[in-house]
């Protein structure tokens, strides 16, 4: 039986191999006859979570005014209206006033940080990372693709450290920080994280919220914590509050924790959340209000009447999970029935997020990812969870299995088996 | 007579003088006694005006689908929905591949091209300005605050240029652009100029257009067309279009217009436009790329509704020019009446734009916004208009009467018009 071959593959001889192998083939050729065009790449919310949120336009009735009175259409007001600095406090449990809101996009508010910091220092001129021959991050992989691109953006070379099933290895962290002073920063994708969904462990966050004390000047912490609310089971894991630990460790000023509506809300047309220190915040909004003349109010406006309370957001990501959770269950059954009594693939049951992070044995991600494209599903290219688009051992796959519907999430898991058998038996017959 | 005083001050004995200080002391405590409270400063929308464009909030029907069947709720597309790329293209008559659809602000869009211009360079690292020791650009004056701004923010000294009634002074422009490597850029408002209303003439554009031939290497034109669709009558002067100019003298790689609907529909809320050169538009977009996922679709989309063709764009214009232009009316009745006959100030005939530029004689404009602020009537501080913060000459008064009602514009100029002429003669009585 092909199970028990795939489970005792090193054991097999070159004749069953070969065997196993053209059985394999027959089976990737029939998913090639199909003709199927399927797509497992970003994680973007599907047409019918964004449904959910459809009642925003025309959610305004003709009042364009905000709590405090402010007319949303005109101009002013660098940081967000007040309603929705309350909504993200809440949502991070933070102070409303270490709030600032912003457009559609929190990569927007990460760069306009990185950039801050990088050429106009957040204490001065001085204080500008490019002051430095050299300014380093701390990448754990696998990670989130668009986070690499800032620091290559920059110049800004990236250093790579190991995840656990609690976060980042923080020995590793702390030792690397201790030993080099040009590393100014770090990424962090806390509460599932992007992409192995990992919930980062109290004990995790506290060191984080603490590396300030051990590292050189300017360091800074990039917690983007896009997916707080994106729980897909009824009982979530909890994070710890990053921000409460550094207040009370006196690190407050080496964190930049970020979020947004774009997973809540429309994808494209939400807002987005900056929470930090009360210093850091002026020196932000002071460089913000030369770039822009402030946030899109009525938009702000909007979100405050659909999510008037973050009760109301919390019932709303319900509906979310709904649609998700079927999906994400999916995956996980295919590769549980595929891969759970083998060592072809290896992977971490998922609570939340957008994706699944599926690593094969080292050497195949790359040809799985050409196998299944020829076979008609698209995957995230092999090695973009890597910084430099890279990833030494060629193992790690994303898996966002959020936009195709669910008959195409199964035909499309049906094939990215396949590919991961053939190219572990072809692998293995050398 | 009062009148027949101010305008014959220099043959005015001592005690005549003191006499019409007296006089308009008088005058000006009785305005002060009022207690109005008035605002002249900022070039915003009144509400009557933003009122025109409330149809935007419900206008999408539940139909969130772009001409191209795009989902305009989801992530994707950098550079903004086609049917506002045409919007954009025939609103400044450029093709529509020139144009990037962008956020709710032109100015994100002119600090993001300094910020590629100087950090990351149009045409690889080696072209960006901040390899060189010192660059600079020029300012024509008097100008706007926030295009200033940007230019401190990035460390880029500013050299001012004097503004003529066709446009700057081109002579002077042209002298120290050949004469000095290092400007890399000059700052225009080129039709309704802020402040000063001036509309360039065809010859000054095409000579603009034409810089980048005897500039150095890099040099920029930032082209803020603001008020290109601003007209105050039924018979406005035109602009030359300076895309094609350039195209025709193959400098077009040197042009970066911008444009808003901010001054159209919501200020706040709006859409921006930028129109750059093929080649510098892929640049742009690949920076812009790194640091957002893309404008805010939704809106665009909405935009496009309200809009369907630049002919209703423009017939929504006429509305705002019925609001606006008793407004400039009224301040141009005051100021005729006051300083027509007399040397106190001079200003230029308005056709468009939001602004009324007033020069005192030299040394005046901060004793005259001090005044005016006593008697509760709020000017732009003196020096706004200018680099630095600092007119040399201190005459000159930006002054914007869009927001305040009809009888407010007309109560906060007969306050002003006092604050000139008690200025004046008591300068003149030393």
């Amino acid at each position: 039986m092909q199970s028990d071959a795939l489970s005792q593959l090193s054991s097999l001889s070159s004749d069953q191999l070969q065997a196993l192998a053209s059985a394999l083939t027959t089976e990737y050729q029939a998913h090639k006859d199909k003709g199927l065009k399927l797509d497992l790449t970003r994680g973007k919310p599907s047409s019918e979570q964004l449904d959910l949120s459809d009642a925003l336009d025309g959610i305004l009735n003709g009042d364009y005014t905000t709590a405090n009175g402010t007319d949303a259409r005109n101009y002013g007001g660098i940081d967000g209206i007040s309603e929705l600095k309350a909504l993200g406090a809440e949502i991070l449990d933070v102070k409303p006033e270490q709030i600032l809101v912003g457009g559609n996009a929190s990569l927007a508010l990460m760069f306009q940080a990185v950039m801050q910091a990088h050429v106009f220092g957040f204490n001065g001129p001085e204080s500008a990372w490019n002051k430095e021959t050299t300014v380093k991050f701390l990448c754990p992989v696998p990670g989130y693709d668009r986070h690499f691109s800032i620091c290559e953006t920059f110049g800004i070379e990236m250093v790579t450290v190991p995840m656990t099933a609690t976060g980042p290895d923080m020995d590793q962290v702390e030792a690397m920080i201790k030993a080099d002073s040009q590393i100014k920063g770090i990424w962090c994708v806390p509460k599932y994280s992007n992409p192995t969904g990992v919930v980062y462990s109290d004990d995790t966050v506290k060191r984080i919220a603490e590396l300030a004390k051990i590292a050189g000047p300017n360091f800074k912490v990039f917690w983007d914590n896009a997916y707080i609310v994106h729980d897909l089971t009824d009982t979530p894991k909890t994070l710890a509050n990053i921000m409460s630990l550094a207040e009370a460790a006196g690190t407050e000023d080496s964190i930049l924790q970020f979020c947004s509506t774009s997973k809540i809300s429309h994808a494209g047309a939400g807002v987005a959340f900056l929470n930090a220190s009360t210093a850091n915040l002026a020196t932000f909004k002071k460089l913000l209000g030369i770039g822009t003349i402030g946030p899109d109010k009525v938009n702000q406006l909007r979100h405050a009447k659909l999510f008037p309370t973050v009760d109301a957001l919390k019932a709303h990501m319900k509906k979310h999970a709904e649609i998700l959770q079927p999906r994400f269950e999916c995956v996980l059954k295919h590769l549980n029935e595929a891969f759970g009594d083998n060592t072809l693939g290896a992977w971490e049951s998922v609570e939340g997020g957008y994706f699944i992070s599926f690593d094969t044995q080292p050497g195949l991600a790359s040809k799985v990812v050409t196998l299944a494209a020829e076979a008609g599903v698209k995957l995230t290219p092999a090695g973009a969870t890597f910084p430099y688009g890279k990833d030494p051992e060629d193992k790690n796959i994303r898996i966002a299995p959020s936009v195709p519907t669910m008959d195409e999430v199964d035909a499309a898991m049906a094939i990215f088996v396949t590919c991961v058998q053939l190219a572990t038996v072809e692998q293995q017959l050398g």
